[in-house]
């Protein structure tokens, strides 16, 4: 599944074939053959090892193994490895960040799973307002009591969520989920949505709904935020930024080179 | 300084010269303009564009900044998490570490270096001789007394070298430099050969050979080395050595997306 969108099939140029060449490539297709990547991308097989043997000569795929199949080539990690050091992760998505609490007229905030940690990476404030949620001492965010937490519990391996589930699980506020068996309501909820929402689950006067993030391997690996005062939280405003939040989280997701699941494009185009 | 042959100029096929623009983007050239780059690639403007264009399309560029500026796009990140899935870097460099084993009859090993510690990562047995130098319970190659660690010292920032230096160097054999004073001394030529030689510093019957290995920004990440007996080092197996080594290392850092600094790649053609 593509963030982006395609070039026109009719119109596209050479090198846009080549280059689209490339996404054929997945975590679950990894070696592909000359013959069936040429029906993948609707090619004649002649124009598509053309196409192969420029990217080849140029170490974007190389071929292997006695069928002689090919697959992603060094010359990716080069490039990927210039980009990561002129665009660092958390200055990529500081923009984005910055327009959603503008946008929203409320704190956005983006977290990352570090281990079996959820640690706020950046966050962005509005000035629409002069009351505010702040995140300056916050150092993790726990899976059970907030938005992000929930939002990126629900697309954790089953054994991730078991360990969670298993552990002490603080009431950090009357409304904080502890039961297990509420918590596995919840996620399957945010499954079905594509989006967490918590209501003064962390604290009481906080409202946030958090969006999953995606790695390029299609694993999530953040959640992106929204956290507004609970008082604000009109009905139209809850749409406002759930609708805020699944396009930066799509722009976020393309910015840091991930994939978003086909499943997870197909809800929130739904939903937004 | 690119590692790997350039097509030619006269017969590139569209797609490399699209390609091949990505190439102008290095870490001291991050950012570059329609005019700088269409005159680095020696293309006219229009068609410039017009490969940019493609390339922006797909991901691979993208333009910021008020001056339009282009720098490598978001879509490289995902290949490369792609490519790094699919072959994990020590894999990656296997065959070519078998290859250079059986080659040189000796010992072939890999570190890298994991913040101030050069840790091994594989290593490849010849089967050649009865007696071979075995490396299973080698947890770190001190760096004043392999010729890996000499490798890879002498080419990091001068802040990292001082702190090395600053530290007691145990005498490890009669042989092991540990003096500050001259282990600079045996810096400097290991920076004028572009290879590093251990005559029984580490252990007193080994005698190694060593070159750096770069990442994708030319920062020296690790060493390539083969350990021989001592007692068959002649003077003609030094030479095999030390050709096989400066073929595998370049092979080694083009598997891992690494280019080799300008002053080294000609050093090792000298060499070679």
């Amino acid at each position: 599944m593509n963030t982006r969108p395609r070039s026109n099939g009719r119109n596209m140029g050479t090198v846009s074939k080549a280059l689209e060449l490339l996404d054929y490539f997945t975590k679950s297709r990894p070696l592909i053959g000359l013959s069936d990547l040429a029906r993948l991308a609707d090619l004649n097989k002649a124009t598509c090892f053309r196409l192969l043997t420029e990217l080849a000569e140029n170490g974007f795929v190389e071929q292997i193994g006695t069928g002689r199949e090919y697959r992603l080539g060094p010359t990716v990690l080069r490039l990927a490895a210039l980009r990561e050091a002129q665009v660092p992760t958390r200055e990529a998505a500081m923009p984005v960040l910055q327009a959603l609490a503008q946008h929203t007229g409320e704190t956005a905030h983006l977290s990352l799973l570090m281990a079996d940690v959820l640690r706020p990476l950046a966050h962005a404030y509005s000035s629409a307002h002069a009351t505010k949620v702040t995140l300056e001492d916050t150092e993790s965010l726990p899976f059970h009591a907030t938005s992000s937490g929930l939002a990126v519990l629900a697309f954790q391996p089953e054994a991730f969520c078991r360990v969670v589930l298993a552990q002490p699980l603080t009431q950090l506020t009357s409304t904080t989920e502890t039961s297990p068996a509420g918590l596995r309501a919840r996620i399957i909820e945010v499954r079905g949505l594509g989006y967490a929402e918590s209501r003064g689950g962390y604290e009481s006067d906080v409202h946030s709904m958090a969006v999953p993030l995606f790695d390029a391997l299609g694993r999530c690996s953040g959640a992106l935020a929204v956290a507004a005062l609970g008082s604000r939280m009109s009905e139209a405003q809850r749409r406002l930024i759930r609708h805020a939040l699944l396009q930066a989280g799509t722009e976020i997701t393309t910015l840091w080179g991930g994939t978003l699941p086909a499943d997870i494009a197909t809800l929130w185009r739904l939903v937004a």
